[in-house]
């Protein structure tokens, strides 16, 4: 009997260098927790490219094959995971309210928070136009504290989220282009510090060393020179 | 015992107008089934109306409110009233795959078919724009005939579902701005056929009265010229 899946998801970095990444499954909780983790570094870029044909019909990434079965759009692939592989309940709670809350969020984010959609996808931007979408990025900013995180440690509540990640993920593109949003805004930073804390800072290092550069603005200014590669290589995931 | 549930649901009309939409809900499935389209009529706008404090703190519409909890977004307002009331199984499928495919054109509309986002949101759209959005507009329908409908009868398969719903209220804005996409689209015409069927003609016609002109462009020809009022009062779902 199998005891693990192959999932091929396919990305690619801002280097644009086709990047086919295979994940090998096994049920332990702490893996399947990364899995959903590694599926974050496929936001970077939804550049056409050929390859994709029979994956996704729209020629973009991120997308997921498993087996025949394909699907695009981040987020649904984060859900389907995170079903699929019964990833522990706080990623997606099953909690009425707290899931609600989940939603609303990436919901939301879709149109607001997207550093692309603030930018009007003129990326990457030139370096004179990064003031003035930090005034648009600061109201929306403000939205996602007093909304989403209010006194609140994560955004459904005292367990970090998908939600979480896909905020993360997204705040981390301003950061990579310059603009450390985090500096004046204790809430956030706390917020940060707290979902590396749950993810781990080195996963969490190794999936945005992509995007940032060699001053290395984690909040545990850890450098890894390394470059990124098959997370199943690094970790061992595969049986 | 109460054997019924009251929500509110806050949202306003093209013409501006404050309605407090309160829902009467039974366990019956028929009932159920129509509250989640009732939600659908909420899309229209999302304006800042001041009554609003305490509800949303982003002072927009749609927003629920049940008991004290609150919710906004109209994607996660309909995922919340799906699982509460249990609404049958095809609108929200647990099938994993399936689900999938409602997640993954929820998430794609966000950003792609939507017509305030296609308008720039320039609404109401001045009569000389219009034919400018349509050539944006029909690029993404043949996305969506391609690779959401397929030769399916629903984006999820055989059944219709909260996609459909969601992705016809948002066709069903073009055609009350005075152009009918469905005119030249036989695939997609005889989706919007099978939607109205599966939702009920008469319901479909009262969620859009508010968008559709005297010439009525209904699938049926149907012309309601009475006003929009709260669903319950039409319809006695409540106790």
């Amino acid at each position: 009997m199998a005891l693990y899946r192959i999932l091929e998801i396919y990305f690619h970095l801002r280097t644009k260098k086709r990047v086919e990444y295979k994940l090998h499954y096994l049920p332990g909780k702490k893996k399947i927790k990364n899995c959903c983790l590694t599926v974050l570094v496929v936001h970077d870029s939804d550049t056409e490219i050929p390859f994709l044909q029979g994956v996704n019909i729209l020629m973009k990434v991120p997308a997921l094959k498993d087996g025949s079965f394909t699907l695009a759009e981040s987020i649904a692939i984060l859900l389907y995971l995170a079903r699929k592989f019964k990833t522990p309940d706080h990623w997606y709670p099953s909690d009425l309210q707290k899931r609600a809350r989940v939603d609303e969020y990436l919901s939301w984010q879709h149109v607001n928070i997207l550093w692309r959609e603030i930018c009007k996808n003129q990326l990457p931007l030139p370096p004179e136009k990064l003031e003035s979408v930090t005034e648009e990025l600061n109201i929306v900013l403000n939205q996602f504290e007093e909304k989403f995180l209010q006194d609140k440690p994560f955004i459904a509540g005292s367990e970090v989220s998908l939600a979480d990640l896909v905020a993360l993920v997204e705040l981390m593109q301003p950061v990579g282009a310059g603009y450390d949003l985090f500096e004046e805004r204790p809430k956030l930073a706390e917020w940060r510090r707290q979902v590396e804390e749950a993810v781990g800072k080195q996963l969490f290092q190794e999936a945005h060393e992509g995007i940032l550069n060699a001053k290395s603005l984690t909040a545990d200014k850890i450098i890894l020179n390394h470059r990124l590669m098959p997370y199943s290589t690094k970790n061992s995931l595969h049986s």
